[in-house]
C-alpha cells in the first residue's frame, strides 16, 4: 500500500491533465496516454498494453512534445519487461518511432540501461547462490522481475525530474517577469504548445504562465493558434481553458495589432533546440514574434530545460530545418485525425498541386532573445559563455 | 453585331477569369459571376436574373472585394432597369447588401445617376414632340429603353476604368520594382488576395506580380494562406495556378523563416484604407510583414487605387479596426462554405467557448512602407504631403 501511495504521488498528473500514466491493474501493467489527436474535441485515453501500442501511439502522435516523448519511451521500456517482451527488441522499435524526437531514444536508453544493470545484478546474486535444478526457474523470474522493477523506477524517476524542472523553470521565470515587469498584470504571447501535455509536469514556457496565473499575476495569456497544425488552438487553448486561466485565441498574423496596440508584455516560447551561441530553434512562427517583440521593446523569453542545450551545433546557421509535407499547409485536418492524417485526409483549402513552404521551426538569432530560462537558472543577456557556464554548473 | 462586339470587348474577362460580366442571352439580360465561395474546388457560375439574387449573391460573398463590388452593384442597377424593376428600390437593397463597403454605394450611385438623367432627357425630348395617346406607350418604352442603355453604359466605364486603373498601378509598380531590384528574378510575397477576383482588370498588387511574370521577371510568388478565410490558399493561388506562375503557398507565421533565409526581394500588398498620413489598413497580417520587411531590408510595396486614399482620416489612430466574430478563428469553414460560415458551421479546432481576438485588417504606419503605388504614380517616400499631391492631381 505505501508502495501503492508513493506511486500514485509520483504518478499525479499536472495540474488534473492525465498526459501518461502508469497503471497496475489485475490484468497486468499498462500505460495509460491521453489521446491528444482527439483534443479538443474529447479526452479519451489510449492504453498500451504492449509495446508495439505504444510504438503506434508515438507514430500516430497520440502523445508528442519532447520531453514527454522521452518519459513514454522509458515507460515502454519497463512495460515490455514487465509484460515479458524482448525488451532489447522493443527498445529499438520505440528508439525508432519518430527518429528525429532525441528525447524518445534517451529516456528508452535510460531504461533500457536500469534494465540489463539490475539483470546483470540479479543474475551474478543468483549465480553465488549455487545452481539447483528446481529453484533455477523461480530464481529466473525473480531476476526478470527486479530488471522489470528497475526499468519502471528509472522510467518514475525520469517522469519525477521533468516534473521538477518544470517547477524550478516556472519559478526562475516568475523572478525574471517580476523584475522585468514589476506590479504583475501580465499580458503574455505564447506560440505553439508548451504545457503539460509535452512533459511529465506543467510543462516549460506554459508552465510559467501557468505559475503567473496562480499568483495572480496573469490579465491574459495571448494563444497563437500555430499554423499548420494549430497545436495553439487544439492544445494550449485546451490547457487554459482547463487550468481557468484568463485566454484568448488569435491568428499567429493578428500578434502584429497586438504589439501595434500595446496588449503585449512579454513573449513566452519554448526551444527545439538551442545552439551553443544562444540560437533558437522553435515551432515555425516563432522568429516572427521576436522580430515583433523586439521592434516593439517588449520581453521575448525562451523557457527550456538545460537538456535543450546543444554543444555540439554552433550556431543558427548549423540547425538543419526540417521540411514538412505540403498537405499540412494545402489541407486542415480535423482534430480527431490530430496532425497526422496523410495527403487528402483533410479538408482541401488550396488548388489542387499547389506546392507549400512549410518549415517545422525556425530559428531565433540570440540578440532577439531576451533571456533562456531554463531549471538551473537564467540566461540573459545570451551569450555563447552565459550558456556553457550554465551547462557546466548543471 | 458593332455594339455586341464593343460590349465583347468592355466584358472580356481579365486572363480568363470571368469574374463578373453582363450577358444577353434571348431569354433577357443577366448578370453572370464567378461563384468565389466555391473556389478553388470548383469554378461555377452564379446567375443574377434580378436584383434581389445579386444581393444575395453580395450578402454570402459569392462576389467580394471593394471594386468589383462596386462594379456589381452599377450592373445591379442596369439589371434593375433593363428587366422593369423599380430601380430606385433596386438601389437602395443593393447599396445597403454590404454597408462598410463604401464602392458598392458609390457604383450603385453612378449607374443610378445615370440612369435618372437619361430618364429625364428622353421624357423632355419626347414632351417636346408632342402627345399622341396612341404613340405615348411605345414613346415610354423608348424612353425607359434609353435609361436602362445608359444605366449600362455607366457599369461597363466603371468596369472599363477599373481595369485600367489595373494595368496602369502594374506599369507604375514595374518601373518601381525595375529601380529597386535591377536584374529582374523578383521574389516577391503577397498576402490575401488581390487579383482579378476583385477587380474590372487584374487586380492591385497581385496586378504587378502577374505583369512581373509575364515580362519573365518573376522568379517566385509566395503566397501568405492569409487566416482566417484563406484568401490566399483559396484565392490568389488559384490565381496565380491559372496564369502558370511560379507560386508556393505558405502559413502566415513561415514568412519570417523566408526573410531570414534571404529569399523575399520585395512585398506587395493591397490596401482597404490609406488615411492622409500614409497609414495604410490591410487586411490582418499586413503589419507583421511590414516590420520583418524592415528589419531584413526588404521594400514593402502597398499597390492601391488613388480612391483608397481617404483624406477625411488623418492617421492610423482614426481607422478604426473592426473586429469579427470569433467563429472564424475557432472554426475552419470548407471552400464551398466559403467565409460566410455561420458559427457551429465550420470545423471546430479549438474548445467550446473559445474567446477568438480576429481584427479584420491592421494598421501599417507610413515609416514601414516604401511606396504606395496607384493608377497616377507611385508616392515614395510616403508622406502627408505627396499623398495630398497626388490626389489633387488626380
Amino acid at each position: 500500500m505505501a508502495d501503492h501511495e508513493a506511486r500514485a504521488q509520483v504518478d499525479a498528473p499536472a495540474d488534473g491533465i492525465p498526459t501518461i500514466r502508469w497503471e497496475e491493474p489485475p490484468e497486468g501493467p499498462v500505460l495509460v496516454l491521453l489521446d491528444q489527436t482527439r483534443l479538443p474535441a474529447e479526452e479519451a485515453e489510449y492504453v498500451c498494453t504492449d509495446p508495439p501500442s505504444l510504438v503506434e501511439a508515438i507514430r500516430t502522435l497520440v502523445v508528442r512534445g519532447a520531453p514527454v516523448l522521452g518519459i513514454a519511451g522509458a515507460y515502454g521500456v519497463a512495460l515490455a519487461a514487465a509484460r515479458g517482451f524482448d525488451v532489447d527488441e522493443a527498445a529499438e522499435a520505440l528508439a525508432a518511432a519518430r527518429p528525429t524526437a532525441v528525447n524518445l531514444a534517451r529516456g528508452v536508453r535510460r531504461a533500457q540501461g536500469a534494465y540489463h544493470r539490475a539483470l546483470a545484478g540479479a543474475a551474478s546474486v543468483a549465480a553465488s547462490t549455487g545452481p539447483d535444478a528446481e529453484d533455477s526457474a523461480g530464481t529466473a523470474d525473480q531476476v526478470a522481475l527486479a530488471a522489470a522493477v528497475a526499468a519502471l523506477a528509472a522510467a518514475r524517476a525520469l517522469h519525477r525530474e521533468d516534473a521538477q524542472a518544470s517547477d524550478r523553470m516556472a519559478a526562475h521565470g516568475l523572478a525574471l517577469l517580476g523584475e522585468l515587469l514589476p506590479g504583475g498584470g501580465h499580458r503574455l504571447l505564447t506560440h505553439c504548445n508548451t504545457g503539460a501535455l509535452v512533459s511529465g509536469g506543467r510543462g516549460t514556457a506554459f508552465a510559467l504562465a501557468r505559475a503567473a496565473h496562480d499568483r495572480g499575476q496573469l490579465r491574459r495569456l495571448w494563444v497563437d493558434e500555430t499554423r499548420p497544425l494549430l497545436q495553439g488552438a487544439r492544445l494550449t487553448a485546451w490547457e487554459a481553458a482547463r487550468a481557468g486561466m484568463a485566454y484568448t485565441l488569435l491568428t499567429d498574423n493578428a500578434a502584429g495589432s497586438l504589439f501595434s496596440a500595446g496588449e503585449v508584455d512579454a513573449v513566452l516560447v519554448g526551444a527545439d533546440r538551442i545552439a551553443a551561441d544562444g540560437s533558437v530553434a522553435n515551432k515555425v512562427g516563432t522568429y516572427p514574434l521576436a522580430v515583433l517583440a523586439r521592434y516593439h521593446h517588449v520581453p521575448f523569453l525562451v523557457v527550456a530545460p538545460v537538456t535543450t542545450i546543444d554543444p555540439d551545433t554552433p550556431d543558427g546557421a548549423s540547425i538543419e530545418v526540417e521540411q514538412r509535407a505540403a498537405h499540412e499547409v494545402t489541407e486542415v485536418t480535423s482534430p480527431s485525425a490530430g496532425g497526422a492524417g496523410g495527403p487528402g485526409g483533410g479538408m482541401s483549402v488550396a488548388p489542387l498541386g499547389t506546392q507549400a513552404y512549410n518549415p517545422a521551426f525556425d530559428v531565433t538569432p540570440p540578440e532577439l532573445v531576451t533571456a533562456i530560462v531554463t531549471e538551473e537558472g537564467v540566461v540573459s543577456p545570451v551569450t555563447a559563455e552565459a550558456l556553457s557556464e550554465l551547462c557546466g554548473r548543471s
